[in-house]
């Protein structure tokens, strides 16, 4: 793997270090346009032209049937239910400790603000298909829109041969979902924003997807008659922080699961020791002979390197410039680093916490900021189904004590009627 | 004003009424993709060519100095520095009780869960110009950037010939604010999103602006290389419900200074008495005999409707399913309703709570949801200046009794890689 140590590189290439592999949005986007607009215009009917087109799904009932959640599980190993269940408690622990509380401030006598959160009422889970069934997403997503009180949480995800597997509707109907389509990509996303009897418009859409349910995502993001959406989204990517008294075994370990995800995935190690990295690199050949995934696994790691750092604390200056989506400290004392932890969406912290159990069943959320977005974006979390609104009650009191400032202010402002809105009240 | 009776309209009206005026964002975006396209090529140089050719604006040093700053307040009135502190403690105040916490749970034995929010450490926040100086919506903004703990607060608003008005500067200074540039429109959002050695790139913007603004921060947002955005924006609106109990004249005032934030705002009232309506009508008219911004509020309120509703139930279903930026609770009782609003960005509770108040002294945000946003979006508070990053430590043996779920999982989820990081630590 390319090698960099930082004392021999000048600030453009630690500038071009912390940059992603760019992505063509541009084609995308004019790809995914003519399916918005079509599903805009024809709801469902536009959604099964191009399902029928890409996906060659010929099915018009997309929703799933009441008896076919009730039933799925039956085929299922009894390992793999008992798993989905320990997860699901972890998930929901973690979660549930998120709720938000209300809050209520008189800021001055007579003058008394509240914030209150209230559920997103419609939400939207996008699952993807392809080569693995993302059972472990649906659970991220669906145990905090419960948690959140949504009313009606509707699952989209592209069927294989007619068919939704059943790990995810065991899934579904773990999480208590009744509201499952049997339909993917950028017309899933547009039947969602736009809506149609079969499918109502929901308020906000959560969930990963290849570079055309992105692109939707985003068209629908900033058109006034779609919706919002959970965030930006990219290729996924871990940073493995690791010092000489860390097992190299387990980070060539990390760095490889982080590989298998994608061809566009970046698995980077910064250390402070080059013997380390050395050990690393022959680990990750060793041990990615008894993998599958070649193909993914090689292309990821062509994009990944290794940066030699003169100290920790260099490690951790440049992972909080670079704000990876997974940080694990593999290193001594890794706990006493989290305070300087600044930019990372989810941090794995000493030699038992791969980035696998957060991905499953640790209790933290698995859907989390990539590309850098950590700088200004949180994972996925309870709050993110809801929204705050604020309440203020004045007595007239209050508002005689507070009607100067509000006066002044507004004739300062140029606003008469604002002031007006007091004085008549006094 | 148009009077609609519940009673009387279909359901194709009922939604008609939940509209908003259409935007044209097409021809906005269109207009300032070139200023985007300039400023992220040619940095600050860019930026002034655009700021020259819109606003005239000529001077190349776009940075206040600290010396400004610094004296900022000298001419200005006692009562407006006391008005202006005075709402700054009462915003301080509850948005301070807002501040998140950190949060630890113990998911198993040995596997720590932890969530813990930092400060976004560059926010760029922008004021726009035009005919008020709104140093109200620098308190709002600014405020809460404090109390997160953002390391740097940039701030941008156009100068009138080459002139901050000290009403602004005398905010920044009330708020610790040093970094201030003389520069408006789709120039400074893309400044501030792309970076220059002058004005370093933030990672998120707030603030509102008028159609160009609007559009660079939305065509910003969905730039890998430009940066989060705190909400998409739309004309501001009021919704009063008020019965026959409350006073036509405090309705007939909030709905004009609604109205007189310009030409495209909305002021709505829904009442259960049309006796009630016809007396506001007429109160509307001799109030706004006596204000300023006659243009700005004849035509918002020829946008604006009154609905006759059954009751004040009905009044607060059509509330939640317009989803006004500003509710008004002008009823008998008003508090007990607080718990039926799901969806508006701030509300008004009895007589006495103008919104005028929220608008700038009360404590709350004035920064918030227009065009039915409040579904899905909260307003402006501190937990957007933050983002969370969760952490998870884990023991030998906390990995140990989840092995078997994560294992089972990944290997369900054709993972293999994922597996082997854990099988590989025990």
């Amino acid at each position: 793997m390319k090698t960099y140590e930082l004392k021999n590189i000048n600030r453009a290439v630690y500038n071009r270090l912390l940059e992603r592999s760019a992505i063509e949005t541009g084609k995308s986007i004019e790809a995914v346009a003519p399916v918005l607009y079509e599903v805009k215009k024809n709801g469902l009917q536009g959604a099964l032209k191009y399902a029928f087109m890409f996906d060659g799904a010929f099915e018009r009932n997309i929703k799933v049937t009441s008896a076919e959640i009730a039933k799925a599980g039956s085929n299922l190993s009894p390992e793999l239910k008992n798993a989905i269940k320990s997860a699901y408690k972890n998930i929901y622990k973690f979660h549930i400790a998120q709720k938000p509380k209300s809050l209520l401030v008189e800021t001055m006598p007579g003058i008394v603000c509240r914030r209150e959160f209230r559920a997103i009422e419609n939400v939207g889970l996008y699952i993807p298909g392809g080569s693995a069934v993302l059972f472990s997403t649906l659970l991220m997503l669906a145990i905090p829109a419960k948690i959140a009180g949504c009313k009606r949480i509707a699952v989209c995800s592209p069927a294989k041969n007619g068919v939704i597997a059943e790990e995810l509707l065991y899934t579904a109907k773990l999480c208590g979902i009744s509201e499952f389509y049997k339909i993917g990509g950028a017309q899933a996303i547009a039947l969602m924003a736009y809506g149609d009897k079969e499918l109502p418009k929901v308020d906000k859409i959560f969930g990963p997807g290849n570079q055309y349910v992105t692109a939707a995502k985003t068209l629908v993001s900033i058109d006034r008659n779609g919706c919002a959406i959970d965030m930006p989204a990219g290729p996924s990517e871990v940073l493995v922080i690791a010092d000489k008294y860390a097992n190299p075994a387990f980070a060539a370990a990390d760095m490889l699961s982080q590989a298998e995800h994608g061809t566009d995935s970046q698995a980077l190690l910064v250390t402070d020791s080059i013997q380390f990295a050395r050990r690393v690199e022959k680990e990750i050949v060793q041990q990615s002979r008894k993998l599958n995934r070649e193909k993914e696994i090689n292309a990821s790691l062509s994009k990944s390197f290794i940066l030699v750092v003169p100290s920790i604390e260099e490690a951790i200056k440049f992972s909080n410039d670079y704000a990876p989506e997974h940080l694990i400290l593999n290193v001594k004392n890794a706990s006493k680093l989290i305070g300087k932890v600044s930019n990372a969406g989810s941090v794995f912290i000493g030699p038992y916490s791969p980035e696998s159990a957060g991905d499953y069943a640790s209790g933290t959320n698995h859907s989390l900021p990539t590309y850098g977005y950590a700088k200004a974006y949180s994972g996925v979390n309870v709050e993110q189904f809801m929204k705050s609104v604020s309440f203020q009650k004045i007595s007239k009191k209050g508002l005689k004590n507070l009607s100067k400032t509000i006066i002044t202010m507004a004739l300062a402002e140029q606003l008469t009627a604002h002031a007006q809105a007091v004085k008549v009240r006094l």
